[in-house]
């Protein structure tokens, strides 16, 4: 099925405790559509850059099967650019630089070959933006998953109620998920979201998994991976988010259980990002490694307790 | 298969923002003992108390098939007392008051009747003290599981690593396994901490779940229930100790996944402890009870993905 991704294509410098980077290439589109790329040939993105984006990148995304007619280039700007510096935990972070550049006035132009998309994944971005997207769809899409952060929360809370209204899955992390309920239990939290619209909610807590709900009561945990090292988280929620809805574009299945078998690609998929420094992980991955990875999340978190047992 | 517990049984104090208690009954001995007594009905313990000490608790104890002839009862001394006081995330406590009295100078003596015993589970205490009752089994269980804590780590580093070492299963939380290996990768403190001696660790992250590591480079981890309130968290590690060594007791099967289940076990008793102050909840459960909250960890965990799938 095909898959409209809407997002940030960016430049990024980051620094770990593990070294720093150079302007390298970023942005939560650009990981959203290099992870859903393993799972969909028919991937769309919207998008903007200004003129100093190295075009060999937007070739490269188009080599991954990814429809980049939706991606503006506007001459005599820059490309937005972010910059950041992770603590020696790897859980928190630093803002050092942001330039919004050509996202300051994005305006998301949809282009008539992507009418009819099956999937949408709304990337971080004002939620005014990200429900532009929705309004010029003629038809609404099978599934609108949206991504969202503190920021939009605490500039644009009538824009993001609106927005997340029209949505059927929320993907957030722990701490924005209390902010957005203003609970600090994750169960009440959930409840308190749903309320807002989303059917689905997905909070992910980094290290420690991610769960997933829905308005029936049901929910799922998936872990994370237990990893030696996090050489740099940078994507890695956004990554999730492509091996989700890229699974799901795969499958063509929205029943809960297919959702659990999503949320867990999409775990494995972050595993692979913060192998290495941005994107550089996902760009040379092979349809073996990631079914290995998965399996090692089968083994990581199956148990077969039977009745008689207990 | 016989089960021997070492651990204190003691008075508590404790405040959350949901309530404050007087003295009632806990200690790292009550709350296993009382957890793993759902799952074995040959157990033993071994601990000590003052004359304060409510005898009907004993009985009590003693009611639910535990013997305990090797609770030592000090004429003119007094029980063990903790005080505590929660946070409002209920991640973090202050100590209010430790009054050591019997424990100061508590010397674990083993009843005639409690050797040969199976399996053997040494709660929280001074190590060695917990070295002491190794020591004066005439014969090694077949399983050695161990729990201790950050403050053994300050002050009695040798003593620690000396019982470490005769031990199979290390329970510990996230902040005592990066403490004890001064790592703060999960995965690197594993393999630290079983080249110490124990062949299974098992790391506690509280509401994150509990992750479970042999040296054969397996790892489990088990979630724990997305709870709506969590009431009190005292003895939750005790519990789940109890849950886990109980259920190892009661199949007898010390394979890394009946171990699996057993950490499944365990989670699912720790996840009943928090609903009540002390250890009002574990005093009454039903077999259907903690039937239906395993279950609700298989609905929690379980996902099934097929290479097709993938």
């Amino acid at each position: 099925m095909s898959l409209l991704t809407v997002g940030s294509v960016a430049f990024d410098a980051i620094e770990t405790p593990f070294g720093k980077t150079d302007k390298i290439i970023g942005g939560a589109g650009t990981y959203i559509a290099l992870s859903s790329s393993y799972f969909t040939n028919d991937q769309k993105i919207v998008s903007v850059v200004g003129e100093d984006f190295p075009n060999e990148t937007l070739e490269d995304l188009k080599a991954r099967g990814i429809d980049i007619d939706g991606i503006q280039i506007k001459e005599g700007e820059k490309t937005f650019f972010w910059s950041g510096k992770y603590h020696n935990d790897m859980n928190s972070r630093d803002t050092l630089v942001t330039e919004l550049n050509v996202l300051g006035d994005f305006d998301p132009i949809i282009p008539e070959s992507y009418q009819g998309v099956d999937y949408l994944m709304l990337g971080n971005l004002a939620p005014s933006v990200q429900r532009q997207v929705i309004e010029r769809l003629n038809e609404r899409p099978k599934l609108i998953a949206m991504d969202t952060m503190n920021f939009w929360m605490d500039i644009a809370w009538d824009d993001l109620m609106q927005t997340i209204k029209m949505v059927d899955v929320l993907i957030i992390n722990d701490e924005e998920a209390r902010q957005l309920s203003k609970e600090y239990s994750l169960v009440k939290a959930a409840k308190v979201i749903m309320d807002m619209g989303p059917k689905y909610l997905i909070i992910k807590k980094g290290e420690h998994g991610a769960l997933l709900f829905n308005t029936n009561g049901n929910v799922f945990f998936a872990p994370a991976l237990p990893l030696e090292e996090v050489f740099d988280p940078t994507g890695a929620g956004d990554t999730f988010a492509g091996g989700f809805v890229g699974y799901l574009a795969k499958t063509d299945d929205i029943s809960f259980d297919n959702m659990k078998r999503a949320v867990v690609t999409g775990s494995a998929m972050a595993s692979f990002c913060v192998e290495k420094f941005g994107t550089e992980r996902l760009q040379n991955l092979s349809q073996g490694e990631i079914y290995n990875r998965i399996m090692e999340f089968v083994d990581l978190a199956q148990f077969d307790i039977k009745k008689e047992l207990v």
